[in-house]
């Protein structure tokens, strides 16, 4: 299928959530719980688009800031840029590679491969701060799961993109990008097609989930119980497709 | 205005334009014919994303490639890499700079700051090879032009983002991003609030108007004659944003 053979249009529809999500929680049921309140049932071609957050606490991905002792580096840096160092030394820890540590903005490259300032630990809509939320484990595989608990209660097959908010080189402000995919492709690839003027198309391919995801950025705030939404409309190419696709691999990586 | 106070749906829809644009072509008129064929009206409160090649055509941005003379070192890279020549001397010609050439891939930046592959010189979707196609020579200017007349024509103030495909270090995939911008504010800051816990968000600004950018690039592809999308149900801020705010100024770049 052909996101271009598509000309109608293409709806955004928030899920809020109203309860907390909490370790251990049946995440899948909590989102079918919410969609129920609102009137809404999923239908075969919506696509899911999660936030991290809920996925992360669902899965106890919290750490207790108390319990975090930071290193001297870690002091010394955070003190210089008026940061939590206990926040930084979580931030490192989470990392396997520091990418840039510059004007008090740590950008790592975590075990999965994404590069993101201090490992996508964060404290914002957690509880306040005492607690620090992790990126999930394996948000490909937790993408999978919840993609797999929609097919057993809906007997549907619903994609589901898990996506977090990045910073980027050379742009000012956070845009979603797609950590965890299941269920599609989440790249489209035009190298093989030619445009309408004959022209073969060279360097084309769509990074749609992170699209997807910056689509669903526009409806799931940071400042409302929005932890989701579903994107109806959109023919994407079904398959099974990670986000993992989506990391440019260290050979082809221009900036290293 | 808060984009989290709006928890209802939004609908993205696309705008196909039958005719090519042509240098000169009134784009604001083309447009408004094309919609007018749809049955679809602007209404108050619609944005719209045009993608920058429509917007170039019409203010004849088009560069036959006949005429260019490649240097020896255009000529050396472009044997290399099995590219054009006459294509690598454009996008030299359009930059102020040279971020990376490495790997057969030339990303510059340009005379108005953006950074992307090849100074966003292209040649597909234009007429099959013979011509190049630059950016507007101010992106900035030609969304308010845009914005201009279409309020003088419909008596709305319908904020217009001009957009193009750009791709990204360590992400695999092009994303759409906004090169130009009027009649909204292009960043949403949450920096001097709370979130639901009380906790007070640092690094919260949203890059609004690539997120818009990214939902248009869902539907406004490469291979069909739609170069345009209206944006519905948004709550974006009005003002006399820019793109240009967009651009990572010099010092604040971690990336240089």
């Amino acid at each position: 299928m052909n996101k271009e053979s598509c000309s109608r249009e293409l709806r955004i529809i928030p899920v809020p959530v109203q309860s907390d999500i909490r370790p251990g929680d049946d995440l899948a049921g909590k989102l079918l719980q919410a969609l129920k309140h609102l009137g809404i049932s999923l239908m075969d071609g919506d696509i899911l688009v999660v936030k991290h957050k809920i996925v992360s606490k669902s899965e106890g991905r919290l750490v207790d800031l108390e319990r975090i002792r930071p290193s001297a580096s870690s002091r010394k840096w955070a003190r210089r840029y008026k940061l939590d160092p206990r926040v930084t030394e979580l931030a490192l820890s989470q990392s396997k590679r520091v990418v840039r540590r510059k004007q008090g903005v740590l950008i790592t490259q975590t075990r999965h491969g994404l590069v993101c300032a201090n490992s996508g630990v964060d404290v914002s809509n957690v509880d306040g701060g005492r607690h620090a939320l992790l990126l999930p484990t394996d948000p490909d595989r937790s993408a999978l799961q919840l993609h797999g608990k929609l097919r057993k209660k809906l007997k549907l097959s619903i994609p589901v993109i898990i996506s977090d908010s990045f910073g980027r080189p050379w742009r000012e402000g956070l845009t979603e990008v797609a950590i965890g995919v299941a269920g599609m492709k989440p790249l489209h690839d035009y190298r093989s097609q030619r445009d309408p003027y004959g022209y073969a198309l060279r360097v084309s391919v769509d990074a749609i989930a992170d699209e997807l995801a910056c689509a669903s950025g526009l409806l799931c705030g940071k400042l409302a119980r929005t932890p989701a939404c579903i994107i109806r409309g959109f023919r994407y190419r079904r398959g099974s497709g990670r986000a993992r696709e989506l990391i440019r691999p260290a050979k082809n990586d221009l900036f290293r």
